[in-house]
Order: structure tokens, then C-alpha cells, then sequence
């Protein structure tokens, strides 16, 4: 069997609501793609895994989702009630920034900061908790890395009555106690990864017990008590496909944000790309208009030279976690086993790229730039000081890539940026310590 | 000589811009209040201080501002443009936190932790650090203590190009580490206080080398530093006429959000009070129009039961630091050599509060209430569980007197409430831990 685009959803209107700042719909770029996302793999079987097969794991409707073709999917008005305590986030024009460059383009910071957690994860969380609630499900267990997913899905549980069980990366689980205390406050309960919880947890220790942890082997002992455990499932905060498609409302936002700023769309997007979800929601309903309208609209995707999936990986069926518990995913990557060095920017440390996002790579709708990690802190404290705002180390990346992008040969040009800022820094601010320009004077 | 209400100013007809979500004035109560703010004293003479004796220690315009009776006073073009990174704040119902309460009140919320730096400091800071780069200064001076103001000014410098060098309370600095990261990636520099920088803090720390500091300590130190220097002032976070008139941006761009969301004016507006300038700020916009107009909107002053300067200290002249070095303030003091525990709602540790607030507290407008610090913890984990929140704990002070009211006679009342949240908690969530009911079964 293989996954065809639904051509009768591709003909369908579009509902109002979409490209808003409110919007009433997420958008799917599988239903525009000239060719299909490449489906997830049974890795018993090697085919294509159904929705019944992914409902073991994952809430019914997060399971349809996940394979769906529409082009558009109605968000719950739940949803969107809780949507409604942060969103729509800030588009602000970093005109301090652009004097400081000296550039003639027009440069717009897509800001998820605002969010309780101070990243664009809730808005997958969100919706996760609510569809596992309907469900009847009493616990969601998840991985974390720098920690923003799981306090991101810790506050999701807190709106809709679930337990919510976290396993983070130990690097971040020892270095971040400030994200462990977010999800204590919202209720949740969060274990250093690897953890003597779990039967992968003690495998793993007891061969590498000095590991400073990967998402893979989080993602390994968070699926293991899900399947092992009564009313569990298991939710994930980026590289699936409804996850992705939750973060589209980012993106729909922007564009109505710029046009209310009197621009017609963006010239350049740039964003930030660990498991990809960000990059995804903040670019396919910008995507959407290259797709069906022949808009002009270039995304790049900045990923850390210490993970560089898009950049250095290989595009092919692999794993989601760490020792091979997940369905095969059609994707960039560096291989399962891959453990990257311990980096700050924790959120962007997956061997991985999500499939949805590795397809529009492939195709070639999005480029990708790998930044070193003292060159993407640069960049974000010249964001500080002209914007004051203080990025997440992850977002970094993409001001990085774009502030490159001004300086290089079109520095001249007068094109409008969009830069994807996915979360605040202000738990990180020790990792900017050592990289301000003092510090290295 | 005393002070006159400008009946000139009173009649002056109000500019657009004042009550909207962009303010283009700052509103000063004294040109409205039944009786002046009582004047500041020279220490010397006695005699209520001149504008050219506070342009010794402030900018120009800072002077004549904290001696103005005119009502509306402009804006600058370059401080509304810095206000506009994160202005205007989200007044945000509380939908969730109303059906836990089981409430027929309609609660919002005001929130000021989205700025940069996460509380409502920044409204002063901005324009203090223009008005004194008007003047050609290089340098300011302050004292900061949980650290938002020392984070706020030097946000300021960096928006104007100046150096901003802070003394912090020894307690915060020690605790709070995360506060002076943020003041040094602006490109501040943070001192402990008492420090061996100052011939006070030299004196201060031979005498009580054991001290966990005080604000009174810090901003001894810091005006000394400014008296002493050349083209070095001093800014002062609170307590000063000219600060509580910046922060009235706050309580305007209420009263436009809630006439947005249908309601007529608030029946209550809650605000936690350390130095005042919050509560003040969120709250005078509302008492114009109980003063001018016969609103009906009750003000309640939520301080910290470790330093209720309202409730149970005098109404008298008093310094605003500890060694006596700044003006004699009328104001209600728990004495200039008064030093808290060291609670964590560090930003409420002043000895003192506004002259302004403690007038309009002294002729009825404005009601006193003290909050025990694990109340204050437990209104805030209702408030971060029901609408994901996480408040700075000052501002947890604001939501327990909300709740207690809610919960006390007039809980079937249908009323409009509003609750300063002056900032967000995510840099205080170490001091959440031992408040969390699980810590506490």
C-alpha cells in the first residue's frame, strides 16, 4: 500500500480561519506535496503502518492524523481555548537589529517566548493531553532534552487532568534543574535518562554507565512504561507528523502577522531544526502558498554543526529512538545510536529530522545551514542587545544563519526576513555566560 | 512652600492616547488627588527639595518629572518605540482559574512578565536610560534586589548605548544567580551588596559582615558611586514620583483591554506593593477616573506579611536608603535601618513604598492587605495549574488577596476583578520546589 495524496482534499475550499491569528484549522502540507510524505514503516512487517497499529501508542485521533491526508484539521475549541492564553505570539520587526546590520531588508522575529513553558512546544502538548483525555487516558509518559517538551506537556496535563511521567536527558537533566522544576510545578514528575526505572533504562547503565543520555535512549524508556503500564500512552514532541501539523498555527499566524505589517509574504524563513517541528510549523503555511500559488518564499533550516542531520546525514528508513521500539521513519539522520556531544542547545541534539520536514528537504522547498554553537550564541546576544529579547540557544541557530545571510552577497537587497525565534533563553542564561564577547576578551 | 495642585492641569482636556493599548502620556495622580503628594524634604534644610537639587542625583527630565502637577506628560517617540518590543501587555480572563474557584466574578489577569525581562521594571528603566543619555550621561548607578531592576536598567543602557553598573542585595545575588547572568548579557556589571566597591559598604560590612544586605544598603552604595564618578547618575527602580508615573502605561492599556472585552471599568484591581511602583502604576489609570469621574473601582495593596510597610508600619518622613544619603520621603516606613528575613519575594523587601501609592493609601483610595509568603506560593501553583502561568512570586501576593476575596463574603458576587501579575516566576522556580503540596505531604 503505498500513501497517495487525496486529490479531493486538495480541491476542497479553505475554511475560514486559516492564515489568521486566530487560526480555526492546522494545515497539512502532505495534501499539497507533488509526492507523498514517504509513510512510517511497521518494523516487523516493512510496510506502511496503519492507524490501528499507531493507536496502541498514541490517542485515536492523534493516530488519524498522523497518516491523514486533508489538507486541513479542524482544531478542537478546547484546544484553541488554551491556545488563547499565549496566542497569537508576537511577530515583532527587529528595526533595532536592522540599523545595527545595516541592512536595507525588513527583519520580523516570529517570538513562541511568550508561551508558559517560553517555547512553541505547548502548542503539540496542548492538544496531545486533550485527545489522550477524550480517550480516557490517566498518564502520558514522554522524553525530554533541554526540558521544554516536558514541561510543555506537564502543563498540558495540568489543563486536562492528566499524570504526566517525563524522562529527561541527563546532560540537561543535570545541568537544567530550572526546566525540572517547571514540571513539578505543573504536577508532572520528571526522571534523569537513563534511569533505573525502566528495563532499557538498567540495560543501557549498566553497559555505558557514565552517558550523558540521547532523546533516542529517553524516547526508548518513556515508550517502554507507556506499553507496560494501564490507561498510559505515550506522546512525542516533535518529528511526527500531527505533531508538525500542531505547529502550523505558528505559521498561519506569521503570515497574516505580516501581511497586518504591510508585507505581501516572506522573501526568506528562517528557523531552527532539531527534531524539526518548529522549522515545519513555522514554514509550511508559508510553503502552502509555493505549493499552490507560486509564491516566492525560500525557508532555510539552521541546524547545530554538533547534530547536523540535514547536512550530514543520510535521507533513509531508520529509527525514532534508540534501540528501535518506534515505527521506521522515512528521514535525515545520523544514525539511531548517534549521541551527540553534550551541547547546550539541548532541544536540538535528535539524530533525527522529522519525516514530514526531511520530504520538503528532499524536494527541495527547504534548504539547510549547519552553525557552529559559539557563532549561533554570537548571534543571539547581538539579539539581545539591539531587541532585548534573549533567545533560547536553539534559536540561535536561525538568527545565526540569517544574520549570515544578511552579510553575504545580497546584503544589499531589500527582502523581507522572517526569523522563527522558538523559545526564550532565560533558563539558559548560564550557557550564554561563557560566550559573551568579556568573558572571551 | 508647599506644594499646589495645578488647577490649570486639572483642566487641561485629556490627549489622545491616554486609556488605549499604545498610551502616548504617562498620567500623574497628584495633578487629580484632593490633597498633594506631600513634597520630598531636603535632608539638610527640611524644606521641600528643588528640581535643581534632584538634578544632582537624576536626569533633567526625571527631575522635573518627580515635581510635576501637570496631568498628562508625553511620551518620548524613542522610549514608546522600546516599549513596543513587548507593549502592550496581555490583560489575559482568567476562564480557567474562575470555574476552579467556583467564582461568578469575572478574573483578569494584567501581565507584565512578557518583556524582555520579565517583569514591569522595564516601563522605568527604558525611559530613565533615555532621558539621562539625553543629558550626555555614560553611566548609571542602581540597586537592585530580587534583580529585575538591575536586569531592567540594563536593558536600558543597552537600548541607549549606556555602561549600567548594579549593586544587588547580598541574599538575591548569592540565590538568584540567574537575575546577574541576564544584567552581564545586556552588558551590565552586577555587584554583590554590601560590597568592598563603596566606602559604605566598606562600613557596613565591618560592622555586620554577616548581613544578607538590604535594598536601603544597595542603593547607598549605588548613589555613592554616582555622586562620586563623573557623567555617572543614579536610577532608582521604585518608590520616586517619576517612576510610578512611568509605570501608569500599565493600568491604561487595562482599562483599553478591558473595555475590548466588554467590561465598563474593574470592581477590584489587586497588585502586590514592595516599593510600589507596580501596583501603583496598574492602579492610578483606574483612580483618575474614581477621582474625576465617580468610578466605583476599589485598589488593594497586597504586600509581604516579612515587610508590610502599609499595614503596620508609620506614615511619616523618612530616607530612602540606609545611611540617610537621599531625600527625607513621606511615606509609610518600617524605618530606614529595617531589614526583612530574607524571604524570596525579594523584590518586596523595601522598607518603605511610594510616596504616591502611601498617599493615596493614607486618603482611603487604596486599601492594605499583608500575605503570609506560603499563602502567597500556594495562589500562585493554583494560578500556574489552572492557567499555566508561573507568576513571579511578588505577584503571588496580588493573586492569594484575590483569592482570599473570592473566597470571602462577596464570593457570590458577580464583579469585574483585575490582578497585577507584575512578572513571571521562571527564574524564582527554585523557590516554588518547597512549596509544592507534594513537598509538603
Amino acid at each position: 500500500m503505498e500513501n497517495t495524496v487525496d486529490k479531493e482534499a486538495n480541491q476542497s475550499p479553505i475554511p475560514v480561519g486559516v492564515d489568521t491569528t486566530e487560526p480555526t484549522h492546522w494545515y497539512n502540507i502532505g495534501a499539497d506535496l507533488p509526492e507523498p510524505i514517504p509513510p512510517h514503516l511497521n518494523p516487523g512487517t516493512k510496510e506502511p503502518i496503519t492507524e490501528a497499529e499507531l493507536s496502541g501508542l498514541f490517542a485515536t485521533e492523534l493516530a488519524r492524523q498522523e497518516l491523514s491526508t486533508e489538507r486541513f484539521i479542524e482544531i478542537p475549541a478546547e484546544v484553541r481555548d488554551v491556545y488563547s492564553i499565549w496566542r497569537a505570539t508576537p511577530l515583532m520587526r527587529a528595526r533595532r537589529l536592522e540599523q545595527h546590520l545595516g541592512t536595507n531588508s525588513r527583519i520580523y522575529l516570529k517570538y513562541e517566548g511568550v508561551s508558559p513553558v517560553g517555547s512553541h512546544k505547548p502548542n503539540s502538548a496542548v492538544p496531545q493531553a486533550y485527545y489522550n483525555k477524550l480517550d480516557g487516558i490517566k498518564k502520558l509518559t514522554t522524553e525530554t532534552g533541554a526540558g521544554q517538551w516536558g514541561a510543555s506537556l506537564a502543563l498540558g496535563g495540568a489543563m486536562f487532568g492528566l499524570d504526566v511521567e517525563i524522562w529527561q536527558v541527563r546532560a540537561s537533566y543535570e545541568s537544567k534543574p530550572y526546566r525540572r522544576y517547571q514540571m513539578e510545578l505543573y504536577g508532572g514528575t520528571c526522571h534523569s535518562s537513563p534511569s533505573e526505572l525502566t528495563e532499557i533504562g538498567r540495560q543501557i547503565l549498566a553497559e555505558h554507565p557514565d552517558t550523558t543520555g540521547s532523546l533516542g535512549m529517553a524516547v526508548s524508556e518513556a515508550v517502554e512504561v507507556a506499553m507496560t503500564q494501564p490507561d498510559t500512552r505515550y506522546a512525542l514532541g516533535s518529528v511526527l507528523n500531527h505533531v508538525v501539523l500542531h505547529q502550523t498555527v505558528i505559521g498561519q499566524e506569521a503570515i497574516a502577522q505580516l501581511h497586518e505589517a504591510g508585507e505581501e509574504t516572506a522573501d526568506v524563513v528562517f528557523g531552527c531544526a532539531g527534531g524539526g517541528s518548529n522549522l515545519a510549523g513555522l514554514s509550511f503555511p508559508f510553503l502552502r502558498h509555493v505549493l499552490t500559488e507560486g509564491a516566492q518564499t525560500r525557508v532555510i533550516a539552521a541546524e547545530p554543526a554538533a547534530c547536523p542531520s540535514l547536512t550530514r546525514g543520510e535521507y533513509r528508513y531508520d529509527f525514532g529512538d534508540f534501540t528501535g521500539m518506534t515505527p521506521l521513519l522515512k528521514m535525515y539522520t545520523l544514525g539511531q545510536e548517534f549521541v551527540p556531544d553534550p551541547i547546550h542547545a539541548g532541544g536540538l541534539r535528535y539524530h533525527g529530522m522529522a519525516p514530514a520536514l526531511s520530504h520538503t528537504v528532499n524536494l527541495g522547498l527547504v534548504e539547510a545551514v549547519a552553525i557552529e554553537q559559539d557563532h549561533a550564541f554570537a548571534a543571539g546576544i547581538t539579539l539581545a542587545r539591539t531587541e532585548g529579547l534573549v533567545p533560547a540557544p536553539e534559536s540561535n541557530h536561525a538568527i545565526a544563519a540569517a544574520l549570515d545571510y544578511l552579510a553575504g552577497p545580497g546584503r544589499d537587497r531589500s527582502e523581507t526576513i522572517v526569523i522563527g525565534v522558538s523559545g526564550t533563553g532565560v533558563l539558559d542564561l548560564p550557557s550564554y555566560q561563557r560566550f559573551l564577547p568579556e568573558a572571551q576578551a
